[in-house]
């Protein structure tokens, strides 16, 4: 088989030490991977003030699959790297799937008192490319005391669709075979109706999918209270990010936390990242958690069609999680679970 | 001194039930109050089609507070009853500020392993008139492939900047004196780009309250893992409606969640009600707890300047769920500590 093109964007703060690992248990797991690093984010700003040059960006597209690290520095406004990298790379290959596991796996320690790992297992379809993502809105009379500032929603039919028909074919493929809404129909009634008619018309063409609707509010609570309600979560860009920032903090934190930004037509390479950011307090210090960049990879993997080295991988991190004793450094993690991946 | 004109609107579900309790209680503490009932809500509605007729709306500016049950029902189209009703009153008498605290009574068990008492006990300060809850936005081309869903948050230095003032002031009279914003000024630029000045402008006024900011994502994240970050948190109105069903969470349960509508000036009358909603499926069982209710009843009297009556309610509330034992009806619940109010 040819080898496999693979974009690495180690990024910023952690981001390369992670990526790092991540490439080690790539190359373990026997797969002929041909990665070719690049220098963007925070310190490439800095010395030339570009975010992802045009011809970068078309260069990306001819990969793959993509690999990235961690996007983002306080030394540069928040928005900058976030928009005119990250979100870019999101938008310009139409990763209008962001699918993010919330798993914990066994040995790990919940945060929630009494709750058995089985019960935390759910799988986030968060929609990748609409919604206040899309950045716009505008400010007048900025600084003064009759300033407006406002951001803008923006869903439409094409975009709401597709990411709900791939949510139920995830559910279709899962035993519970569950689906969730979550948004706020309640307040946001526009969008809200959008998302609710449309899954309540695809929901007909999938009888074996059972469907359920939550509030965005009640989902945070439920979450930590009965996270076994959830199976597989579809919602929007925002309501998104922040359910799965705190399905990471239930399954054991964002070290573990893995995801991938997909193209399901394969019309642009997919890309996946660790959940986590940056971390710039802990950058070069070699404290970070490679685990979810690791299992990002796997994810990788499974996305194009290396299904039995996927399931390597994730097994050589259950194995690893299983185990945890002391604190071990970034680099250690990383060569434990490279071993088990390649003995 | 004068009687307490106050107004009652039970609304849906439960909202009657736990409404009757709070009520027992502020008699009991001993206040002069004159209490009026409006019925409002789905049985209205459904009866006359009225949400809230202009003239009921008139009347209820001239009490001196409003305690509010629930509102909503799923026989009643979503947003109907929320934007028609609740919203209405909110934004009509202008309640800015959304007051909630997030505080874990001694002897009420968090689903957080492992997390001391002390750790969860924050106030939540929510704008209550503004951002994604104006309602603006539309939709074109309904029900087609090319519909388009729109929705708007709005934010206005006016708005902000009381409400980041009132939050400041909380943090000032509270032994920590932090104070975090919580916001997505990562993604949502413009909005976020006036939350953030207006808080830095204002901190100069403040010099010995600390500043910190979360982004919402991390922010869900740290309620979980690290409660005891957060002190005041200052936040938008989704944003706050998000953490506040989590904060709710891991202080115990909505069951114990009490928010108050507040117009600070006094401009209209404040508004107090349960952080929880109409809960049909329990409704009319007496099942639902109304604790909830009975701390907005202590909020509203500390906020009519009735202070020892409130720490008297809030002292009771807290006995009451430190001896908790095998459950209780509403009924029971309110009794109970009606007696310790009394007694
Ligand atoms: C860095 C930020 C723009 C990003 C997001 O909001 O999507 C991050 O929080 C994430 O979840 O991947
Ligand atoms: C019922 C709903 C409109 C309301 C809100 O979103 O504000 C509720 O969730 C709350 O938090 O009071």
């Amino acid at each position: 088989s040819r080898n496999i093109r693979l974009a690495v964007i180690p990024g910023d703060g952690i981001g390369t030490e992670v990526v790092a690992e991540g490439l080690k248990v790539l190359e373990a797991v026997g797969t002929k991977i041909e990665p070719t690093h690049y220098d963007l984010g925070a310190a490439r700003y800095h010395r030339t003030g570009e975010t992802l040059p045009d011809a970068v960006l078309d260069e990306l597209r001819g990969y793959d699959a993509i690999l990235l690290g961690a996007i983002g520095d306080p030394s540069v406004p928040p928005g900058i790297l976030e928009r005119d990298l990250l979100l870019r790379l999101r938008f310009a290959f139409d990763h209008y799937v962001n699918l993010r596991p919330v798993k914990l796996f066994p040995g790990v320690a919940t945060p929630l008192a009494g709750t058995p790992t089985e019960n935390i297992d759910m799988v986030v379809v968060r929609e990748g490319t609409e919604g206040l993502y899309a950045g716009t809105g505008g400010v007048m009379r900025r600084g003064t005391p009759h300033e407006i500032a406002t951001q803008e929603s923006l869903n439409t039919a094409h975009g709401v669709e597709r990411v709900v028909r791939y949510a139920f074919e995830k559910a279709k493929a899962r035993p519970r075979r569950k689906l969730t809404l979550v948004h706020k129909t309640n307040v946001l009634t526009f969008a809200g109706d959008l998302w609710q008619r449309t899954v309540n018309r695809v929901a007909e063409e999938y009888p074996e999918v059972s469907t359920d609707y939550c509030h965005i509010d009640a989902a945070s609570m439920f979450f930590v209270t009965q996270p076994e309600r959830f199976d597989v979560v579809v919602t929007d860009n925002l309501f998104g990010d922040i359910i799965t920032d705190l399905g990471a903090a239930i399954a054991g934190g964002i070290g573990l936390a893995a995801s991938g930004n997909i193209n399901p037509e394969g019309a642009a390479p997919s890309m996946f990242e660790p959940v986590h950011g940056s971390a710039p307090d802990i950058a070069g210090q070699g404290k970070a958690d490679p685990t979810a960049t690791i299992l990002s990879v796997s994810m990788l993997l499974d996305h194009l069609g290396l299904h039995d080295e996927a399931a390597r991988v994730e097994r050589a991190v259950a194995a690893d999680i299983a185990e945890r004793g002391a604190a071990r450094s970034t680099q250690q993690i990383g060569d434990d679970i490279t071993a088990r991946v390649s003995g």
